[in-house]
């Protein structure tokens, strides 16, 4: 569908509805079918009064990352995303983590499609988690850079090499899945490209999802926000907003990723010698102004880090890395270059202990050694919870006596997110009935109601929710009517929530205190001690006074058995706590130390 | 000895030595004697031309915390502070880290005398442990606050119960031990009462230690830097000064403690109920405008968390903080009282789990359920690696429609170490000789360095060192002239040093995948296995289908070890070896996870 048809479609509708700031308007009748009349009139399911849709999200309500809703009308549901988040810090082993697909496991027969709004890791990282789960011929929509970046995620061991069919849409494509829904994706800015809002319509009514965005004037690649669909969609009515909450306690505009071209223009300016510059693989627009910069500067480019590598295959082969012919060099021709001709592109500005950075930083990279001279970029500030990894991967740098840009001041780095006046830009255009803060913790989910709240929305009409919360939307209210099981589904290796509560518990304790085990072997006959209690540690103390004390709890043990023995006490569980009883009392008293204790009895 | 009297002393001294921008001025040697003269002349021992003394940093440099600093002049050491440092994320179960002592160990019988500048963690944290090495007799000066704060550090099993001798000083004290040395302290301000730089003199020359500082010019207490005497040690020649580095990348001038009690007051004034503020414990200036705001509208104060009790109990009783009649009230009586009579007044301020901040934040306070109204104050910004921790916290409070003031931008705290514009205040009034930035990573110090730069400092004047480096200092020149033996000693309950990198590295590996067990019992004269081999984990997998795993697992294990029955090959060693790599290989093919294998054999 062209996009002149679509506006043609558009123009011409019912006035516009003014909300007045503070005030609650009931919207005139004309107004509600006017707004469902944007879909195809031929096709439209005539809407009774009052139906029903769910939103439910299962991803990305108070946290940041896993972002994932559903849309359920009837007997179908939509997705929209299925991202997954990094652990903390007390998530220990775990690799990754997904949302509970449960409920759509359950409603495997409704889905319809999954509609994806861009190509970040906390937006696309569960697709082959979900289709492990899902039918392959549910359809996957999303822009072209988006579906490379998908695909690319199939290719591990225990996903299916067989890929769902993906299908490309652009700014102002409309979809049709099933009976009832029609999904329309609304070009906005964000720190990757072919980054969509969607509105979606059902005869219950329509909602706009902004997915990710922030609104740049002057985006690199020219193509900006759709003010003017946005603008039409909340004249037409939009019943719920669901709008990004990263930055909503960021006050102001942010500024335009152009503004960081300018930056790295006087870092290049000012370096003699060779530049190391990290930024976020997924980056396009960085990287492509980096490259900009660097060919205006006559440097070659040479770049490191697997995800690094990755993105620079998929993007330029599609056209969204846009690089001069002989840009390009291979870390190891590095070397024969001049200083002032290289740049070295790299992953580690969150201060990752493989990354490339952290190893240059460390001096442990094979190819480069920093040295005097050299100026390091790093594009990008600390997620929250990196601040310690990121501040000494710098500290590392400096000591090789390198330049380090890494302050926000230095404008080497602007978010992808929208501020606060932003966020207000979205609510006056989109003008939603309802509205629900989405995609961050809970401190910025309530940032962004009072936001909210200052254009005009009456705070009762305003929902925060959480995983799994049901949202029923109808023209006339949304409201939180019940709820569906969610949560974050575990990934360590191959294993996908194998682990729980009891695995994290033993981790931690494994981890603050080590293991502690006590072996004992005893006659299948008599129930005697035959050999042992044999004591090993690890990751408990390690000195030669502790051989003494690992001894003495022996005796300790040994005695306490020696009684249980004699009265003729010989079942395991009793040996096993009483093992466990004497050693954790004796480790305690001694050492203040609470290992894991675990007493084993070998029969023979 | 009275300040009229130091004063005496000290006035009427030479000219002023002016410093030159960026211009390396030999003193002449008329003013090089004078300033040794500071000491009372008749017991000066001579300075030779070219006198050496040493100042060996143990902590505090390339890291944030366990500052202790050397200064040594023939047979004789003194130490400045001896501090401890909260460990980090990698530091799996450590609960502190302390300075490597053994420098000092193997040095005991020089030690003279410990200076403690000020009572924070950082610099009194390691006293007990230090006073395990050395002689009791070795006597320890700081202030009231400093010493009773020290002496409550003793309170613990593990430390002697006689205490060394504790001297009290004042400031301009000028304290003399042993042949050489004399030690000024001299008052500046810090988020702690009792804060001093100290100038230390020997015949070799003299250095001025910042200690920890910030220039207040309306302090709380209304006792401000002592400019004069620090203007006067800078007039008569200071050879080196080591300066606090923690906030050398703040532009400006940190703003005045007083600030934050207008902040509070604004936040009394609008809170309706119960207000929760929470503050370091030991920041006795906070809690004093806490105090006073609280009187002022007539809410009583409760307070919670241990180490708040303590001080609350040490500083009132030593007159630091004072309470007026009837203001306080205990946790349990906070019930009976109007909501917006009360203040409870907490540590927590860090996401510290167990604090009381954090318990009322997760709902498992015994006596404090927040609710709507509440206002909750977090009178400090998150130390770096805490920021994961602090918003979980924030996170929480607000899900309980608590009012919650965090941001820096409330006024509602402000940093207790010298920005910018401060150290170059100091390094104006010092002019020194040479100059060492000390206390902080080594981006603070770099970013310290330039601003010393800017001061005027010769670049080559300016040292940065590492803890255990060995600085040489004359009256003409200072250098890094050697190393001694420095470090982190891990603690982790009543164990000091008895953890390494190989415990460590276990518990990492523990923490991250758990631990496999498996146990064979052999029999002493055939050498055949009698039983197993079994398998038990912890920390590895929880599911049901990880019992078929573990069962294949030990089949692996026998099989192999059957080949090896058969080749007759019996040697524990060798078992072992076969079993843990068979079941490494195993179970990463299997679920890529790589567990702590610990095949046991146990011989009847």
């Amino acid at each position: 569908m062209s996009i002149k048809n679509q506006q043609k479609e558009v123009h011409g509708k019912g006035p516009a509805v003014r909300r007045e700031k503070n005030t609650d308007i009931k919207k005139p009748k004309t107004e509600e079918v006017s707004a469902v009349k944007v879909v195809d009139s031929s096709e439209v399911v005539k809407a009774k009064k009052e139906e029903k849709m769910y939103v439910i999200p299962l991803g990305g309500l108070d946290e940041v990352g896993k972002n994932m809703t559903l849309v359920q009308y009837r007997d179908e549901i939509i997705i929209l995303d299925a991202g997954l988040t990094f652990p903390d810090d007390e998530l220990l082993g775990i690799d990754l983590v997904i949302p509970d697909f449960s409920y759509i496991e359950s409603n495997k027969n409704k889905i319809k499609g999954l509609f994806i709004t861009h190509g970040h890791e906390d937006h696309i990282g569960g697709i082959p988690y979900l289709y492990n789960k899902i039918d392959k011929s549910v359809p996957m929509y999303g822009g072209k850079l988006t579906l490379a970046l998908a695909k690319s995620k199939f290719d591990n061991p225990g996903f299916s090499k067989v890929l769902p069919k993906m299908k490309e849409i652009k700014g102002r494509s409309k979809i049709k899945v099933g009976k009832y829904f029609t999904v329309e994706f609304i070009k906005v800015t964000h720190s990757i490209a072919d980054a969509y809002a969607l509105a979606i319509t059902t005869p219950a009514g329509v909602i706009v999802h902004t997915g990710d965005f922030k609104i740049d004037l002057t985006p690199v690649d020219g193509v900006g926000v759709d003010f003017s669909r946005l603008a039409q969609l909340g004249d037409q009515g939009v019943d719920l907003l669901l709008s990004d909450s990263t930055n909503s306690e960021v006050e102001g505009f942010t500024p335009s990723e152009k503004s960081v071209g300018e930056a790295f223009r006087q870092e290049f300016e000012k370096a003699k010698g060779r530049i190391i510059a990290a930024s976020f693989a997924s980056h396009i627009h960085r990287l492509q102004q980096i490259i900009d910069v660097a060919h205006q500067y006559k440097r070659k480019i040479a770049i490191d880090g697997r995800s690094m590598v990755r993105v620079f295959e998929i993007a330029s082969k599609l056209g969204y890395l846009k690089i001069p012919e002989g840009l390009m060099v291979s870390l190891h021709e590095v070397g024969k270059l001049k200083e002032d001709k290289v740049v070295i592109l790299c992953t580690g500005t969150q201060g990752e202990p493989l990354a490339a950075l952290s190893r240059i930083a460390k001096d442990m990279h094979k190819h480069i050694k920093l040295r005097k001279g050299d100026t390091v970029i790093i594009s990008a500030t600390p997620i929250p919870g990196n601040e310690r990894a990121v501040y000494n991967n710098i500290n590392n740098l400096l000591k090789h006596d390198a330049e380090v840009v890494f302050r926000k001041i230095a404008g080497i780095h602007v978010s992808g997110h929208a501020s606060k006046d932003e966020q207000k830009l979205m609510l006056n255009l989109i003008k939603p009935r309802h509205f629900m803060p989405v995609h961050g913790e809970y401190k910025m989910l309530k940032a962004h109601k009072q936001t909210a709240i200052e254009t005009g929305v009456v705070e009762k009409k305003i929902l925060i929710a959480v995983n799994g919360s049901k949202i029923e939307v109808t023209k006339s209210y949304a409201k939180i009517a019940g709820k569906v099981s969610a949560g974050a589904i575990l990934v360590d290796g191959l294993g996908v929530g194998d682990i729980g509560n009891i695995v994290l518990r033993d981790r931690q304790q494994l981890g603050q205190d080590g293991v502690v085990i006590v072996v004992l072997t005893i006659s299948k006959e008599t129930g005697m001690i035959l050999a042992g209690p044999d004591i090993v540690t690890r990751g408990f103390v390690y000195s030669r006074e502790s051989e003494k004390m690992i001894n003495e709890a022996a005796l300790c043990i040994k005695e306490k058995l020696k009684s249980y023995e004699e009265k003729k006490i010989t079942e395991w569980a009793a040996l096993k706590t009483v093992t466990k009883d004497v050693a954790s009392k004796y480790f305690y008293d001694k050492i203040q130390r609470n290992p894991v204790i675990l007493p084993i009895i070998m029969e023979v």
